[in-house]
């Protein structure tokens, strides 16, 4: 397909990976590419959202991502609400649509919502008039999560296309797996996914992935491994039966490192890490690691996604 | 009386509607509404409190007003500190007093303040040198909530002499019935009060209100009905018998509104709504609704009433 | 000892005043005094530290010294992230280290950390890039508050030097006592400390202090008390045996300051003030005290620290 014009960015919201085409994820990573740039400078900032408010609307706990977003949204000059609704009386039998159409009246210009149920930030697109940004919901999706992963591994390793990645843990209950499963297949990589058999979702390989339940299998010849956190307050509900059980399977230490991945394979790993459970001491600081890479591309890529959706007309606040 | 000169704004707190003149308050709706024009702009800021910060002192949960007033101080370019002293070592048996005066030495201009206790903060205005703004003390006063209140009904029915106003609900526990109560008698409307007996102030007449215990007289001629939260945790304590008869008797849906309210009449509504309790979902997206426009008022309002007292001389800290 | 040129910092964290010369300290309360005269400006603000992220890395709760360096941040006009690790994933079997390399690698600049662990603190300094400030480290250190405290005394009385300073309270669980006996020893005052033979950590003399369990003569002749808050919890587990008891041998009051201290003699307080116990009410509020005049100081005590830190080259992000 010959193009003769640049694309143009179309979406007012970012849900998830699944409504992105390759282009459209590639479009995110080269404007974050050159925040990252911004971010490098003696003085980190753009003017480029400035009089803009973004709403951080967290119904989960979460400090690494509610950061993210909100250093994202000060290098571009923007306001920052935060608005962590435990603490809060929005829940108390306000329905979720209320809670964000009143945050919205505040004239604030999009809504970054972190919630446990999948498919709140799409509810949301249809309640509000300005971008809703999906910062996590439940096990479905995490969008920027995964757009950061790919734009870790296209950074150290130049491309994504042809490249063999596996993701480790738990697939079944992960967002981060399912956001990374469709960018990356999306970009063309080759998908290997690897857990004990009660973590890998039924007919998994309709999504275009490999499954192995052997570790070995899914480092040997991988370019980059994303290793999933254990929840280790589900292992009670009987998902896998012993830390040491899954440690000895699935964790990964500098001995199977040196066994079976090649030397410049890159370990990805969202955090925060389980030291000693999913990935050792020494495999999480080796040289192997761009785990903190994941981080500083993190805030780049959560800039871009808010510039992105701002250029759109009917983004922001639409007062009356 | 003739005015041959243009009143001027002489309070350095704002902390009841009780201190305030009619004239007053409109000087307050006034400068909202300019205020309002500002929030339209496609970079919506002043730099009217440049170099001011004020302290949001939150004693009790709240998220939706003191996002309101955050959002509001940043509209005006002051820096804002928030401090929830539930999560805090302020209370260990540090007195209010100390508290406050203790933010103020940080050199902060004006603290906004919502406590537990009706009178908090008179006392504060009392122990400290700058302003003081009154965002809820107990069941006592909510001025700013009273006042986008009379705002929006102005700016939807152009004037506030002469309608005709219910407020409907828990009138004898309500910081925002009594606020409302005394702007709106101030500015020449008539006000019904509606709720069960046990919900009715003794001698609520002498205010200058009329009293109703049927729905159907409360919506009957109606400019605009304020309907209040019913909090349900008071029900335990035997104020009203049942939920479902609190909902027959006073909660508002589009039967009761076809049958016995104006086609024009306006529905306000404080927050959080408990939908399906005293409005019904129909009823709270009807086009009688005017609360999202009441939550951008608010902003506006919190604005004005930031403004307008920092203009009075040693409003803000007076550095030694 | 003759000084050709003055002298210049050279320090990249804030530890702890046992790191510091008497000259280094000389030189934050000299800094401290030129940004005292900056929040005295109509608009308290210089564009010193544009474009630079500090991070409050908050894990004990604290609002008065978060709120402090968070003015201090936000008056040298740097971006602020504040970070309380109770409410977050952060502690979630993750190591503090991983914690702050995460934090910075987000691209802050600079963490100032409270923690109950005493030299988490200088831990961290040994594994992030930037900048380190302790804000508390259990009953370590509290550098800040000593500063902050000497600087008090040195802005009334004119010098450090030859000044008689007793504390008083528990000396062996403060880590006010502890920063404040090394600050003042330096500066070269007399240090006494005071309270119960329980709360008098053994060998203590050896600091340089002189020691007595009676409070008349740590008022006698003192231009300056240091009085610490009594932590209530405490007392439940043996270290003193009751309060009434604690405040007739230990507790402040006018009686006792009219009988045995001096009329210029200053009260400092670290605050919060248990009124009452350590001090009596009118003690608190008398001409002796000098507490709100600690908490000014702390704001441009902070922002000396923050400033001078920032002149040392990789104080800030290295990005890479």
């Amino acid at each position: 397909m010959k193009k003769t014009e640049p694309l143009k960015w179309t979406k007012k919201h970012l849900l998830g990976i699944e409504d992105l085409s390759g282009d459209e994820i590639t479009m995110i990573l080269d404007q974050a590419e050159g925040f990252r740039e911004v971010l490098a400078r003696p003085i980190p900032k753009v003017p480029t959202l400035r009089g803009k408010t973004i709403a951080n609307l967290f119904c989960e706990p979460s400090t690494r991502t509610r950061a993210s977003f909100e250093l994202a949204a000060k290098r571009l000059s923007a306001d920052t609400l935060n608005i962590t609704v435990s603490s809060s009386s929005f829940l108390k039998g306000e329905t979720l649509k209320d809670t964000a159409r009143n945050i919205e009246a505040m004239q604030t210009d999009m809504i970054v919502i972190r919630h446990s149920c999948p498919g709140a930030p799409h509810f949301l697109a249809e309640c509000v008039k300005g971008s809703v940004i999906n910062a996590g919901d439940g096990p479905h999706e995490h969008p920027t999560q995964a757009l950061l992963d790919v734009m870790t591994m296209r950074q150290k390793l130049g491309r994504i296309k042809g490249l063999n990645v596996s993701i480790i843990g738990d697939i079944a209950h992960s967002r981060v797996a399912r956001s990374n499963i469709l960018a990356l297949t999306r970009l063309g990589a080759n998908v290997t996914i690897c857990g004990p058999k009660t973590m890998i979702p039924a007919e998994i390989e309709k999504t275009g992935v490999r499954v192995t339940y052997k570790l070995e299998e899914a480092l040997a010849k991988a370019d980059a491994v994303n290793v999933l956190r254990i929840q280790l307050e589900r292992q009670k509900k009987g998902v896998f039966p012993s830390i040491r059980e899954y440690i000895k399977g699935f964790g990964i230490d500098k001995e199977k490192l040196a066994r079976y991945a090649g030397k410049k394979m890159l370990i990805l790993h969202p955090g925060p890490i389980n030291r000693g459970v999913e990935l050792s001491q020494d495999a999480a600081d080796s040289e192997h690691s761009v785990i903190l890479n994941q981080v500083t591309n993190g805030v780049a890529v959560r800039m871009a996604v808010l510039f992105l959706v701002s250029q759109i007309k009917g983004s922001g606040k639409n007062f009356k």
